[in-house]
C-alpha cells in the first residue's frame, strides 16, 4: 500500500485556498500511484480557528469544503482534520476531528481525546474530548489513526489521564498515523521526534506523521514530518518550514526501502532565523499585504527585523525609515545606511526634531518648571511611532515592529512609540540571541554593518545614553527573565541558582511592572516555548509577588 | 446555627489584604453570634488569578494564608475558596477548591467538578475537575458545598455531562451553600436568580450564595449573594457593586425569620453606570493610582468618562484636556467647559496645531503630490494620544480610554491615538446605550451638557464630518452589532431577520478588518455578555466569512 503524507500550509478559515490545496495534493498522490493521501489535523480550516469555531456558519463551511474535497476521492482514500459537530445533548459542541474518506464517501470519523489547553491552546474551550477508540481499516489494514496531543501521553505526562493509543492496540492494529497542528519552538523539534519514536517502538507499530507547516499570525508550524520504523527508529523527515510531500510503501507492515536516518539538528538560531522569515511571509500573504515599513535606528534589532524582513518580502517591499533626532550618532545614521546598501531596500530620512519640539512648546505652559525626564524621551518615540503610522497609511505598508524579548520583558520601550506595529518580528528572542542571529545571517556576507554588532546597545534618547546605564549586562538579564518567564521560577529559586538579590528582584518587578504595556503590543511571532501574548496570560491589576 | 456570608472585595494575588479581609470578617462574624462564616470561591487568591496559578510559589502562599486564616477560628468554622495541589500522579497540577475549617484545622476539602472554559473563562487550563461528591459535616447538619459553576448544569447546560448535586443530594444534605465568583454582565443577574432558585426547588433544600464584589482590571463582580428557601423562594439578596455581610439563622432545617421578597430589578444602564464606576475605581485603587487623566472632546462618549470618572475618583482627581484643532466646531469647546463647569474637574487646553503642521511640514517631501486623506485624520489623533500620553508621564495620570463599543466595533476610531488608555471605560457600552447612559447621569442634575447629547455625532477630523458620513445610524448599526458578536449570528441570518444586504455586509466586514486594531487595545470594563477583550478570541490573519 502506498500512502501520501502531504504537509501544507494552511489558512485559518480560508476554505477556498486550504481546499483546493488538498484537493490538488489528493491528485497529486493518486497519479503518483498513492492509494491514501494524510493532510495534517483541521487541515480543513487551518489551526488554531479560535472563535470562529463558536460560529455556526463557520461548522457548516467546514463540513462544506470536506463534502467537496470527498468528491475528489474516487480510487483514493485520504485523512484530513475538521472540527465536526457533537451530536450528543450534552458536552461542547464540537469535537477536533478526523475524516477517513474513500470513494466519495466518509468512512470514519475519528476524534481527539486529549485537548490541549495551556500555553497557546485552548482546545476545552470549543471540543469534547473522545471518550471512544476505534482503528479504522483500509484495504485489509487496521490503521490507528489519532489526532496530535492523542500520542503525547506517552511519558505518563501528568497533564491527561488517559492513553487513546493503550485502547487502540488492544485492536491489534498494523500502522499508526498521526495528525497533527503541532507548533514551533526552538526547543520542540527534539522532543517531538522522541516523543513519536517511543510510540512507534512502545506500540511496536510503524507510525507516519503529518504536521502543518507555515505561520497563523503569531503561531508557526514547522512541519518536520516524518516517519518510524515499529523500533521506533527514524527512517524519514520531511522539510522543515516549507510544504513538502511524500510517498511511503507500507507492505507487509513495515515501511518499505527506508533505512535509519538521524534527526536532522538545525542549530536553534537556524531554526529562529527560518521561523521568522516564514512568520514575515505568513503574515503578508495571508493578510493580502506585500509591503513594509519599519525604523531603522541604526542599532541591531531594528537592523535584524531589515535584514529578515528583505529576505521574506524582498527588498524592493521594505521601506526602512532614519529618524534621527539631536540625540542620535553620527556612526547610527551611518550604520543604518551601511544595512540599506548591503542590502538595497528603499529608505528615507525624516529627522524627528520639528514634531519634538513643537510637544515641548504645546506642553511648556502645562510642565512649566518641571525638569525633562522620560517624558521627553517618550515623546521622542511617539513621534516616530507617528511617522512610521503616517507612511502606513500613506502607501499601505504594514509598520513591523523591532522590540527584542528582552526589552519587552522589561518594559524598556515606549507604549505607542516604538512599540507600535502589526506585528512583533523579534518580540520572542532575547538580546543576546539577536547578537547570534546578526552573526548567523552575516555567515556568508556581512549584512548587518560590523559596527551595528559590536557597539554598545542605546536607545539614544538623551545625550550619551546606554542600555547598560538602566539595564544589568544583558547575559544576566536574559538568565534571569528565562529563569523567570520560560521556567515559572521565583526570585528566590532564581537568587538561590547565585544570581545577585537586588538584580533579580529588580528585573522581576520591572518585567512585572510591563504587564499593562505587553497587554497593549502586537501579536508576537512565537519562536520559544513560552512568547509574550496568548500563551502567557498574567493579570494587570493583581497584586505580583515582587 | 447562625450563619454568616461575607461578601467581599478581593485582589488577585494581594494575600496580605485578603487574608486580613477574611480574618476581620471572620472575628466580625464571631461577635455577633454566628458560628460558620463563608466567603467566595478563590477568596484567598482573588478571581481569576490567571498564570500566577503556574508559579509554584503563588500556591504555596495560598496555602500559608489559609493556614493563617485557619488561626483565627477558634470557636467557628469558615469556608472559602482557594486554589490547592493535586496530589494524584495525573491530571492539572491543581484544583478549584474550598476549605472547610473549623477550630484551626482544615476539616473539608471540596472541590469543583464543572470548570468553565467560554467567553472569559479559562478554568481548564489550570484546574482538574473533580470527580468525588461529598457533603459537609458540621454541628450534626450536612451541608452540599458547592463551587460556582458545579450548580449551573440544573437546566442540563449542554457544556457538561454530569451534575454534581445530582450525586450530593444522595447523602441527604440539610442545606446548599454555594460559594461563587460570578462575573457581572447587565444580563446575568435574572439568569443567577432563576438558576439558583430553581437548584433550591429541586433539591428541596435552603441556599445560601455568596459572591465576590469588586473589579479585576476589566472582570467586574456584582456581589448580590443571596438566601433561597427550599422551595427556591427567594428570601434574601444582599447589595449590588459593593461589600456586604449578613447573618442567617438555619434552624429545624430552614432559615428562619425571612419572608419571600422579589429579585430587585436594577435597569440595565443603572446596573452599567454602577459596574463602571466600581470598575474605574478598583483599577486605580488596585493599581496604586488615584489621578486619571482623559482627553475631552466636547462629544458624548469623553464626556460620559469624564463623569464617570469624576463619580469614581472625584472630580479633584480627574483632569480634562481638551486639545481642539482647526476642525473643531465653537460648540465642542463650550460643550467640553460647560461639563468641566458642571462635575468640577480639572482641565487644561492644548491645541494641536503646531504638533500636526510639524507632521505635515516632515512629511511633505515623502508624501508629495499625494492627496490628504485618513493618514492625516490620524496624525490629528495620534498627535492628542501623545499629549495626553505626556501628562501621563510628566504627572502620574492614569489615561482613561474613551472609544465606545460601537467604534471599537466597526473600528472607527485611531490606534495609537484616540485608541490610547489605560482602560477602556466604555468600550462594552453601544453608542445607543450611551445617549441612554448620558440621560441616567443627569437624572438628578445637568451634568452632561444637553448640546453635548443632541448633537450630531462627530470625530472632527476634517471639516464638517459627521459619524453619520460613514456609518449607518447607531440604531440600526447596534442591532446588527449585538447579531453578529453577542450572538454570533451570520450575515446570512441577520440578513434574513430584515436588516439590508449591503449594509449589514459592510458592518460585519468593517468588524473583521479591526481585529488588529482590537488586538492592541487597552482592557474595556466588561458589562455585557460578550465583551472585547479576553472573552473574544478571533484569528488576525484569518480570512473571515464577510
Amino acid at each position: 500500500m502506498k500512502i501520501a503524507l502531504a504537509q501544507l500550509n494552511y489558512h485559518i478559515g480560508n476554505f477556498e485556498s486550504n481546499t483546493k490545496k488538498i484537493i490538488d495534493h489528493i491528485h497529486k498522490a493518486k497519479a503518483e500511484g498513492a492509494e491514501l493521501v494524510v493532510f495534517a489535523e483541521l487541515a480543513i480550516c487551518g489551526y488554531p480557528p479560535r472563535d470562529f469555531l463558536e460560529f455556526e456558519e463557520f461548522i457548516e463551511l467546514c463540513e462544506a469544503a470536506a463534502q467537496e474535497v470527498a468528491l475528489h476521492t474516487q480510487g483514493i482514500a485520504c485523512i484530513f482534520g475538521l472540527p465536526v459537530k457533537n451530536e450528543l445533548p450534552a458536552g461542547k459542541d464540537l469535537y477536533n476531528a478526523a475524516y477517513f474518506i474513500e470513494d466519495g464517501s466518509v468512512k470514519a470519523v475519528v476524534k481527539k481525546a486529549l485537548l490541549p489547553n495551556y500555553d497557546v491552546f485552548d482546545e476545552y474551550r470549543y471540543f469534547e474530548p473522545a471518550m471512544n477508540f476505534e482503528c479504522i481499516e483500509f484495504k485489509g489494514k487496521k490503521i490507528a489513526l489519532t489526532i496530535c496531543e492523542d500520542l503525547w501521553n506517552i511519558n505518563n505526562n501528568p497533564l491527561y489521564i488517559h492513553n487513546p493509543m493503550d485502547e487502540l492496540i488492544k485492536q491489534e492494529p498494523d500502522l499508526m498515523i498521526n495528525i497533527a497542528a503541532s507548533p514551533f519552538s526552538y526547543l520542540h523539534d527534539d522532543e517531538r521526534v522522541e516523543i513519536l519514536s517511543k510510540n512507534a517502538s512502545q506500540y511496536h507499530l510503524p507510525l507516519l506523521y503529518v504536521n502543518q507547516v507555515g505561520a497563523q499570525t503569531e503561531i508557526i508550524f514547522d512541519g518536520g514530518s516524518m516517519a518510524f520504523n515499529k523500533d521506533g527508529i527514524l527512517i524519514d523527515e520531511m522539510a522543515y518550514f516549507k510544504e513538502d510531500f511524500k510517498i511511503y510503501t507500507f507492505e507487509q507492515n513495515e515501511l518499505k526501502g527506508l533505512q535509519p536516518i538521524t534527526h536532522q539538528v538545525i542549530p536553534d538560531i537556524a531554526q529562529i532565523h527560518d521561523a521568522l522569515i516564514l512568520g514575515i511571509q505568513d503574515y503578508f500573504r495571508k493578510s493580502g499585504f506585500q509591503k513594509a515599513v519599519l525604523g531603522l535606528s541604526g542599532g541591531i534589532d531594528s537592523a535584524i527585523v531589515c535584514a529578515l524582513a528583505c529576505r521574506a518580502l524582498g527588498p524592493e517591499n521594505v521601506m526602512a525609515v532614519l529618524m534621527p533626532s539631536k540625540y542620535s550618532s553620527d556612526h547610527s545614521i551611518k550604520d543604518a545606511l551601511d544595512l540599506v546598501e548591503n542590502i538595497g531596500c528603499k529608505h528615507e530620512i525624516i529627522r524627528i526634531g520639528e514634531a519634538a519640539d513643537a510637544f515641548d512648546n504645546m506642553l511648556a505652559p502645562v510642565f512649566e518648571g518641571l525638569a525633562a525626564n522620560l517624558t521627553e524621551e517618550n515623546i521622542q518615540a511617539r513621534c516616530r511611532g507617528i511617522l512610521l503610522m503616517a507612511m502606513s497609511n500613506k502607501f499601505g505598508y504594514i509598520l513591523l515592529n523591532t522590540s527584542n524579548k528582552s526589552e519587552c520583558a522589561v518594559g524598556y520601550g515606549t507604549l505607542y512609540g516604538d512599540m507600535c506595529g502589526a506585528i512583533g518580528v523579534i518580540g520572542d528572542v532575547y538580546k543576546t540571541q539577536i547578537f547570534q542571529l546578526a552573526r548567523f545571517i552575516n555567515k556568508d556576507a556581512a549584512v548587518i554593518p560590523e559596527n551595528t554588532i559590536v557597539k554598545p546597545p542605546s536607545a539614544e534618547l538623551r545625550p550619551d545614553q546606554k542600555d547598560s546605564d538602566s539595564l544589568p549586562d544583558y547575559d544576566t538579564l536574559d538568565q534571569v527573565l528565562m529563569h523567570y518567564i520560560e521556567q515559572k521560577k521565583s526570585s528566590r529559586a532564581i537568587i538561590a541558582m547565585g544570581f545577585e538579590e537586588t538584580l533579580v528582584k529588580r528585573v522581576i518587578k520591572l518585567v512585572n511592572n510591563a504587564e499593562f504595556k505587553r497587554y497593549q503590543t502586537p501579536p508576537i511571532l512565537r519562536v520559544s516555548p513560552k512568547a509574550f501574548g496568548m500563551g502567557r496570560r498574567m493579570p494587570i491589576v493583581g497584586k505580583y509577588l515582587a
